[in-house]
């Protein structure tokens, strides 16, 4: 086993323990290798769940007129809906890009994109609903940051200063750890 | 053709013409119709093009002592290890995730991870590098959310309230628009 | 919300109702706003599904004669056995291709393709099924699709004049709607 | 190897030669087995080449009116964009959905839908350009494909009853065999 | 139908019989035509199944020493955790890979990869649950297989002869077959 | 930087230094750090490259028979069309499957099965060949294990006890290294 010759060349059981009081709380690592691990789901129960993640991308001045521009003029909102498929498209392959992600059958993913004034930013916020056995809100993760990454694509050749803040979970609904809402760390 | 559909029905040529004005510069969508476009790169040289792009994920005291203890007992960092991996693999899958980015062939995909224990944060960086006919910032940014999206599934058994910041491109070689490096909007 | 600044912009109550009566039934769109959006199926039942699409691709008969001789001669038929691949395996990808797809766990895939001397083409016929919580008449025509563009693909170095023609879901069976057949508009 | 195997067990050297007079032709066949094979384009100049392909999808009257409307009112032509998008991604997907087809670097994917009130249908054509040593009509056609089948995925709900038509390459130019335009079978 | 076609052209109606005494033992070809079929699996339980795959990849001495050197001196097991993601990733794709493999909801992934003095090997064993309704054999062979050819990919600028060995099923659970062990054919 | 972090945590600068002489040529590895990086190949220079790979997957006699009476038979021999086709598709997600391998353009996948009687196996032969700054073996050792896994997948109801074996590169041509072929390791 790789988790004994690790712990053998360390030669570290004191330490060991301390760092088991951790690991067994960081769902992802081997107890005792601190290898990643994928968790198990298989004999979890399927619920409905459901999560809400956001985020925002801000803009220039410059290019957020021109995003504004393009959206009152022609109605059609363009640079937002191709962000939007974008969204949609990363959510169906999360468990692809994030190793440790399982695999999952979502009923519902929707991406809305809006343009903020105020903070010059294009905001977006994602829901994801699944019936299955593990939570969404990597999904709803991902879809915003791909949908905030193709409105930088879309944009960088009037403006490469962009930055993309605030990218979190706001919300999250079902599985055995409840109904939960994002709060600020103390 | 769509465009003259859409020019029709909103029977708009006065605000046409601003719009254009904008729309020009905003290279991702046609100049009359504000519709979604991929720029065409076919008769662009190939040249050495290279790009850096950071960003990063806050978490909780506790959240960052687990991942710095993961890191020091057994010196394995995996958490980190396979947040790059997930980066490179990411690189290599922008243009499935951004609908008008091109494909390229990457020479150098290099992500780079470190705890930070002034901002309670995980750091990432990217430099990508590639001889193409079109620039790298979009993969840079890709790998740098998906290292970082890959952080916070590794993290939320025991932090949910993580926040992705400061996701951005911070430097650039190579192209037609020449060296450039990030600074802030005026 | 895009939603409500689209409709500001637009300043256009009285066309709005008149859109909503069509876009109730456009189920791929918000009612409001006309956006696309993807139909939640979360509280949807699980049930047996299945549904047949078919289509074909008319060759010369030059290439008719050669993907026929392929076929008696060596009784190996691998054009055809390649487009029948393609089409399986474009089927597991349909929720990848078409953007407010739902992925599924498809049950069964079965491509069919036939040489048909009388049309001077080959013939595609797929059934797909699921246990699910919707259709899978996209399966069924991406697998066809996908299929027929492998033979255009294998023959188009002795004819580029082949169209591709009568694609069409054929029958459905399962989900609320019942067993459907198809009839041509009226 | 396969090849002696299958002719030894069809002990059938006289058929051989009159299939292997029409195997030459189909390049994507070995001569000698009829078994499917990639044609070896490493030693093929780089060129641009360039193709279009154009395809159709009928729908009722009530369908069509819908689609119109979508149009008309909001003028977001949504499910015309999503369709555009997700032609655009199936052009890169090209090479993973044909199982012979070489993977190349793009340079251009353009993808127009039109409503055709003649017709009562959604008109695509796809413009692929590359600078590469194959040609792009497989790309070109792939992606008139799947956004027609988008079509169908989003005015489903409304009619069942749609059919894909005359889906070809219309135009190419570049490689070995110069410019080329579609013409009817004889 | 493609069947009847093939058995006409070989007018083979003896051999016919016995080869369907074998096909309907190949459950992915059709008893008639001995063509590729994808099994249904629509209707089987979901029940809760497991399978463990192994394989291993033996280097030179000097390829080892670095791999022990890798692991001993910073402890990180860097070659090793890249080949374990690998296989973790390249389980979830096991039904893009493999052309009549169902989609299937992984429950875990479990890779494990261990230096082996006395093989001079790395040796991979993989376990993959799910509950669903048919077997998880391929999906444990696959991230075996990719875990290794990582390995491979590594260390082959100190050693282009490693050679990948043994690479088989060794346990499965649940499925309406039941337990089952490897041993060696008689 | 991680790399400074690890190697403070480890305060081991003695065994650095035997580790970097090893290092060194692990070009995957980070000369300082031991952590994975891809090597950058944007300034080598495009040559001709070419690859060939094999490894079998050996079966049960009956196994055996049932694969060759579908040869012989139907001389259709899908199982190995099949297999094939898998081999193709797979060289081409090469870098998709393996962390570090860079993205190319193939010019040509040859994969060719063989039912060896001798050894009662089916044997796999992949040729690949590109025009690009790295190497293709590890193309042409995936399309093989690919191909191998495929053998295994149609015949895993007639006997789960298959082995693959041997698994290896045999010939490479083109890049810095020049000519190579395999030996045994001394």
């Amino acid at each position: 086993m790789l988790a004994r010759v690790l712990r053998r060349s360390l030669g570290d059981a004191g330490s060991r323990s301390s760092r088991c009081g951790y690991a067994s709380k960081m769902t992802h690592t081997d107890e005792e290798t601190g290898e990643a691990r994928m968790v198990s789901v298989t004999t979890k129960a399927e619920t409905h769940r459901r999560a809400q993640a956001q985020g925002r991308i801000v803009l220039s001045k410059e290019a957020f007129a021109v995003l504004e521009a393009n959206e009152l003029h022609t109605a059609k909102g363009n640079a937002l809906v191709v962000a939007q498929i974008a969204g949609i498209q990363a959510a169906k392959t999360t468990s692809q890009l994030i190793p440790l992600c399982h695999p999952l059958m979502l009923g519902l993913i929707d991406v809305r994109l809006a343009l903020n004034k105020a903070t010059s930013s294009v905001d977006c916020k994602t829901t994801v609903e699944t019936k299955g056995s593990t939570g969404v809100e990597m999904e709803a993760l991902t879809a915003t940051s791909v949908a905030l990454l193709t409105v930088y694509d879309m944009c960088k050749a009037i403006d490469k200063h962009m930055v993309m803040q605030d990218i979190r979970v706001i919300e999250k609904q079902g599985g055995k750890s409840g109904d939960w809402q994002w709060a600020p760390h103390q």
